[in-house]
């Protein structure tokens, strides 16, 4: 059945979900788009990824969810109305959003290319602006957001392509460019460890790889050892092994952690393979709930650091977009049009790992009664 | 009554702990050297500073200890005998040995001044050599150790001030040399965090200073604000005020946290003041079974690191020493002259928290009948 053409720009259409006990089922529905500010760009959905941080809001894992709550922040799509001040976009541009909407750009973070740390950001969904609207997201015709956090589109990427770069490729590009160590004594070529081969893992080994590390993959079984080796991993350990870590002793620069779960995860094991001052990074959020429970001890045989990170700056996502282009780096992915059975099965299929390694929903004008704009 | 002189070099005298439920009566002892090495140097003590190690050490609280036990490593005395292929030092020169006595010097690690972290590492007491033998510290009228952890005093610094600068004076050099950002944008001083005004705290204030950082003092009630303003800090913070977190967000881009304990630790209050990407390292050693517990969320707001640091590098230790004489950076010590007597009122005023703020023992020449090399 499809669905009457979206009435853009009184209301916006998206499927949303309405109850976190229903979280893979969300329904369409129309709403009303946040006010226009000087600096608002509209977006015309093309096509958006799916995140793991779509299933775990949905699922009201991170403390609640404001619903009717329309998911999804791997949005791409044409540039329809822009605020007074706009200068970054032109209607017709081609562009992407991720994560995050809105930032001050006023404060020492936004001024130094920490946006993403902003103490005033508001995400892409279900986050509310200072007067009270919640933020909705990219399952969904248009999406309204900050043209700072809007970022144009190489030519050279597919919109399919460039929806999952905008927010598990930056998210994963940011800690990698950050953290890998530029100017290692006597030529030593520094080595990474991407924990976890899924949706961020997976463009994680391409981006590495591409900024000069040596990238090793850690995953549980033998199952993904050869995709491993096809996107640029020079090794692959699987951690069931017992005494995998054994030989890997003062071997890491960086380990990133893609997985969301830590459940199972040997942390003792992991700190222990980094260097000297080495980092292990989370990127993949996992439950509230979870802890990691680690003594100061554990980290006395390395100085090695525990951290998170999250997203990446709108400079990052224009560096990442140049790497790309210029090292071929691409999601893999499986694209599903958008439609309440669409969604079901995108977010029952991502939640349960059956996914290679990204979802993309697609035929979003198809769904909206859009694109003749 | 003293005791009969020391029977150098067959044997060494202490004062060792025999039992950890009798952790604070060290009973005088001999017993013997290890072998000699090629790299071996025999100091004659001259007075030792008391670190809270000593104490967990003898209360077997990291999970045992080899009885008799002596503990102590903070060492300052004259060197009486050195191994055939000692360059570093001669005999007679004053000396001081910290919580490392012995390294491989052959490994990545040794090799990139990270000696502290070397995988062969020997600690100065209660640790074993590959030979079995189990090291024994500096309560004692000798100590032998491999003269690359061994440090030169310079004139201008008294031993037993020296004493307290070659474990907790190092300890917290490492971390703030390393951590201080340099070449902040714009001008800004970087901001350090001092956590607990103790033996380590109240160097890690003066040093802290002497790099250059803006350095605060947090302690949980007022007692010590004076005593911080004196050490050279710039601000105060009692954390026992309710809130006092909120005006502090991004404002450090170190905490070094100097409490022996987590218990009471706001680790996510503390997390939130630092800037991005800035770290909160602990030196305080607590028992084995604390455990920090937080949530990869609790980074999220900042990309903060958690980490841990241990001793410092031999060209940390001679840095340190210089910056001590330029700077004029002294530990506030309270001599006890060493004596089964003496030790224990050391450790059970120590682990009272009744010292401002650090015990050194003295006297040794008189203790162990030496002094006449």
């Amino acid at each position: 059945m499809a669905n009457a053409p979206v009435d853009y720009p009184n209301e916006f259409a998206g499927f949303a979900v309405h109850d976190t006990k229903e979280w893979s089922k969300p329904k369409y529905t129309t709403y009303k788009p946040m006010e226009m500010t000087p600096y608002s760009v509209d977006i015309e959905i093309e096509c958006c990824g799916l995140c793991g941080s779509d299933i775990l809001t949905a699922q009201g894992s991170w403390g609640g969810i404001q619903t009717p709550q329309v998911v999804g922040h791997e949005i791409v799509g044409k540039v329809v109305k822009i605020g007074s001040a706009v200068t970054l976009h032109k209607l017709g541009d081609r562009v992407g959003l991720g994560a995050q909407a809105s930032c001050c750009l006023d404060c020492k973070r936004c001024k130094e290319n920490n946006e993403q740390y902003c103490a005033h950001s508001v995400t892409t969904y279900d986050c509310e602006y200072p007067d009270g609207y919640v933020s909705q997201g990219g399952y969904a015709s248009h999406v309204r957001a900050h043209e700072h956090l809007i970022f144009p589109i190489p030519d050279e990427i597919k919109s399919e392509e460039a929806a999952s770069l905008c927010c598990a490729g930056l998210t994963v590009y940011s800690p990698l460019v950050r953290y890998i160590p530029k100017n290692l004594p006597n030529g030593q070529v520094p080595r990474v460890a991407i924990l976890g081969l899924g949706g961020l893992g997976h463009l994680a080994v391409q981006i590495s790889k591409a900024l000069g590390a040596e990238t090793f993959v850690f995953s549980r079984t033998d199952a993904k050892k050869e995709q491993s080796f096809k996107l640029g991993a020079s090794s692959f350990i699987a951690t069931e092994t017992e005494g995998w870590e054994k030989d890997l002793f003062d071997s890491f620069d960086v380990i990133l952690n893609c997985a969301i779960g830590l459940s199972g995860l040997n942390i003792d094991a992991f700190l222990s393979i980094l260097k000297v001052e080495g980092r292990f990074v989370s990127v993949g959020l996992p439950n509230v709930e979870e802890k990691y429970n680690v003594s100061p001890f554990t980290f006395f045989s390395n100085g090695a650091s525990l951290c998170s990170s999250a997203l990446g700056s709108r400079k990052e996502a224009l560096d990442l977009f140049e790497l790309c282009v210029k090292h071929n780096i691409r999601p893999w992915i499986e694209e599903i049009p958008i439609s309440e059975a669409g969604c079901e099965e995108g977010l029952t299929r991502a939640w349960a790992g059956d996914v290679r390694y990204r979802f993309v929903f697609t035929e979003f004008h198809k769904a909206f009664g859009t694109g003749s704009a």
